[in-house]
Parts: structure tokens; C-alpha cells; sequence
């Protein structure tokens, strides 16, 4: 993280429409570019990074945190996901937060809600088919935020890939004139991933996760040591969790990195995705794969 | 018609994405305000009473103009809809309008194009019915079209009523910064409500049409009179209509206006909604009943 000489002072936090509009009018109104950071909350240091990016690049910062019920289905963790609101709000107002928007499900959904946004191909695959209906609700929910804020730039984290490319596709078809910018994933030194959901975990569960990104090392290392044989790739990628004990692999790909196409032979830019079971907890991870 | 003194300059015309914004954006600096009225061309009357109203109540006024594809339906008249492009930059210009939007199919639509905007019930009902995908096709470009011009008010007829109330719908529950005003449909002396595809009717055909606006009179004034049984009176709207020889009648009912649910019992504000097709020609035409 960022030293920051001075402590931020708090930010706005707005739970209505009318206040964050309000906390916004004046910035846009003097010509100050707006970052946007949309968030469920539960903040750790990734969202802490696109938060601190946002604040190097825009005039006034905004997080949205909204734990979004639509990109849910019945059977996952909506009523379990945490809400640590204090903290997030603390988090948010030190990493350079100016506002916080946090509204209540009836303010985003009022009762009788009946507009929906599909990026039809990329909702219904990989993600998408295991959870469906999960990323009508991502871009409804998206769509909605970008509205309401209508920032310069919009930061998301390369963690879920499909949905920053989900984003990028539907914010640049739709013609929102906010830029989506995909910024690295944040690991723990042992290579987890960071994800609001390793807070499920318990500590064997933990090191069994460590599977997925071992097994992204281990492609990205086969492609760096000039492996281009796809299918062979994908293979490796599902043993290599497939091996550990207690782990449920739901899929292990590697695909055109713009598209999520799949492949028959290598393209300058590719993505390995994977995505498995611990336990009750889903795990997701990805890896680009570049040509030299 | 207003009576203008001075001829209008000719409007800026933009093709792209490009120009579209770069004719805008000094409006918007300048804390202008942005009127908008989105329109598939083949200009008439009723849409320069559009233009003219948005030329009185905003600073900078945008029509767009452009037959878009998604809102039809395989057998419908896409090709065959009318596209007078010179005629109607002038009657923008005469109305009025600073700036006319006029995209290809591809500044639109690029190749590969996958997001869609659905708004869940409105969508599937009554024109809905009859031309599945239809409002998934205008809620899609409405959205498009409301993110490239960022207006503050656009300007829709309430000839096409079903349209209106769903482009108001989800323009609220996408959080679209842009008000939906609703403007009064312009009929011909005769009564027939102004339309675009009035075009492709003969002159018996178009005789025969007008039974649409005398069926609404009918029950508009059974209603003023003290009718007060729904059933009745839309059993009388179907009838006059089906009296017509070369009429095939669609739908005519009388609905909630709020919600075009149906109703068993009068409430004080009521819509009838009529469509028929007069040879290959559809007509539709509403009428909102108003209970003293």
C-alpha cells in the first residue's frame, strides 16, 4: 500500500440516490474526473489497490460496496456473505475513498424491478454456466452503478476475469462513457488469490486452495518454457488440482484471452481459468498466458 | 405548428460515435441543457411536435434518426421502412433541431454485438406479443442511444404508448439520468393517429384504418358517460373494429395505464390500446380513459 503522510478524512457515505447524486454534482460540475470503484464489500487488500489506482488517476473516488442479490442464486451465499460495514467504511476513507455509496437492496431494487442486461455468449459459459443467471445480474447491477455515478474510469480486479471482460464488453456496447480498467490480482505471499470468500476457509481448506494458482505456475511455466500444445496445457491444469484431496475442480481452460473462445492451437493471448470447490466454499482464478 | 421567424441553420449532422459526442460535449461544459428525441426518420408532424417542444424547454436539441434493425422482426418491414434522409434533416433543421445523430447499422451494431437490455413483462405482452424480441430491440437502442447523448429530457410520442411507458420504466430502473416526457400523439383532420407506416396504406386501406381512432372515441366517450364495465366497453372496442371489412383485429383492450395489467373493475386512469393490421399494414392507437 501507498504511505500516506496525512490521514483522509472520512468519506461522504450516501445510501440514497438523491445523496450520492448530490455528493457527485459538484465535482462533475467543476470538471473533476470521477474513478469509480464498485465493490460487495467484505474489502481486503485488492480492493484496497483499486482503490489507491483510482485515487492516483481521478480527482474524486468512489466506492460503491452493495452486496448485489441478483448476481446470486438460490442456493449460494448471499445471506452469509459478510457485511462488515464499519470496517469497510474505515478501509475505503484510508485507502483515499472521497464517497461511499451504500445503498439498500430496495434503493437498487425497488419492489416491481423488471430491467435486466444480458451479454448473451459470455454470460452463459465457464462462471456463467455453472451460476446461471449470475452475470445478468453482474451487468445489471453494473449498469445500474455506472448510471448512477457515471465516472471517468471504473477500476475491477483481473481476479474475475470473465466479469471484467463481461463489463468491458457490455459498458463499451451499450455505450457508457466510462473506461473500464483491469488492474492486477492481489495474492497472499503463499499465492492465494485474494477474495472476500477466503474468509470461509479454515486453515486446512486454505492449503488445499493453494492448488489453483500452483497449477496456473505451472502452465504459465510450461508456456514460458515454450510449451504450445493447448489441449496438453488444459489437461495438466485440471490434474494438477484434480491431485489434491478435498478439491471439486469445476472447470480448468485456457482460452482466447479477448473472447474466452476456445482453442486448438496457441494464440499471442491466452488466459488459463479455473475455478473449484473447497469444502462449500468456490474458489476462482485465472492466469494470462502471453507469447513471447 | 410554431411560427418561426427566422429560418434555423441547417443542424450539424454526426455519423460516429465521434462526432455525435464532440458536438455535444460544449453543450454539456457549458452547463447547457439537452433535449433528445430519438426517432427512426420518415419524419412527420407528429414528430416535429417532438422537436418543437424539446426546442422550448431545453438549450441544445439532438434527434437521432436511425431504423434499427434489432426492433424487427424477420418478416417485418425493415427493408421496406421508409428512409427519406434529405427530407428529414430538413424538417429537423425547420423544427428546430442543432444537432441529428444519423448512425449506420455499424457505428450501432458492430460486428459481433451481444448486449441487450430486457425489461421483464412490459416486453412480452400485447405488441410484445405479436412481435417477440420487438422491445428488447428498443429498450437495447434506447439505452444505446440515451448513453451517447446523455440528454436531459428526451421526447417520445404516446401514439406508441406500450413503447413510452417501457422506455420510462427502464429508464428509471437503470438509473438513467434522463427524464421521459411523454408528448400528446398528433392525429390527421380525419382522426387517424400520425404515423410513419401510414405511407404504405392505399387510400381505401386508409379509410378502413380510421376505424382504430373511431373504436378509442367510442369508448372514451361511453366512459365520460358513465360506463363504467370494462368488459363491455372492450368487448365494443374489438367490435367496432371487427366491423370493418379488410380489418384483421390484434388486440383491443382496456388496461391499467400505470402497468397495462388487466382489469376486472374501472380505475381512475385506464388505457385503451388498439392494434390491427389493414392489408399488410399494422396500425396501433391508444386513447387514455380518465375516470371524472
Amino acid at each position: 500500500m501507498t504511505q500516506r503522510i496525512q490521514p483522509s478524512p472520512p468519506p461522504v457515505v450516501a445510501e440514497t440516490l438523491a445523496e450520492i447524486r448530490a455528493s457527485i454534482v459538484d465535482s462533475r460540475k467543476v470538471g473533476k474526473s470521477i474513478g469509480f470503484v464498485p465493490t460487495m464489500g467484505a474489502l481486503h487488500a485488492g480492493h484496497v489497490s483499486l482503490i489507491e489506482r483510482a485515487r492516483s488517476e481521478c480527482d474524486t473516488v468512489v466506492v460503491s460496496i452493495f452486496v448485489n442479490p441478483t448476481q446470486f442464486g438460490p442456493n449460494e451465499d448471499f445471506q452469509r456473505y459478510p457485511r462488515p460495514r464499519e470496517l469497510d467504511l474505515k478501509i475505503c476513507g484510508d485507502a483515499g475513498a472521497d464517497i461511499v455509496f451504500y445503498p439498500s437492496v430496495d434503493v437498487m431494487y425497488p419492489v416491481g424491478y423488471r430491467t435486466f442486461v444480458e451479454v448473451q455468449g459470455l454470460s452463459d459459459i465457464l462462471e456463467g454456466a455453472i451460476r446461471p443467471g449470475h452475470f445478468r445480474g453482474v451487468a445489471t447491477v453494473v449498469t445500474k452503478l455506472f448510471m448512477i455515478v457515471l465516472a471517468d474510469r471504473a477500476y475491477f480486479g483481473q481476479k474475475d476475469y470473465q466479469q471484467q471482460l463481461l463489463i468491458r464488453t457490455m459498458t463499451t456496447e451499450l455505450n457508457i462513457p466510462t473506461a473500464v480498467v483491469t488492474c492486477p490480482t492481489l495474492r497472499d505471499p503463499d499465492g492465494m488469490a485474494m477474495s472476500s470468500r477466503n474468509a470461509y476457509l479454515s486453515p486446512e481448506e486454505r492449503q488445499r486452495g493453494l492448488c489453483l494458482s500452483k497449477a496456473l505456475n505451472l502452465v504459465a511455466n510450461q508456456v514460458e518454457a515454450g510449451e504450445r500444445d493447448i489441449l496438453k496445457l488444459q489437461r495438466q491444469l485440471c490434474e494438477q488440482m484434480a491431485a489434491t484431496t478435498g478439491i471439486s475442480v469445476d472447470y480448468g481452460v485456457i482460452v482466447d484471452a479477448r473472447t474466452l473462445s476456445e482453442l486448438t492451437e496457441a494464440v499471442p493471448e491466452m488466459v488459463a481459468l479455473v475455478a473449484a470447490r473447497v469444502g462449500t466454499t468456490r474458489l476462482i482464478d485465472n492466469r494470462v498466458l502471453r507469447l513471447a
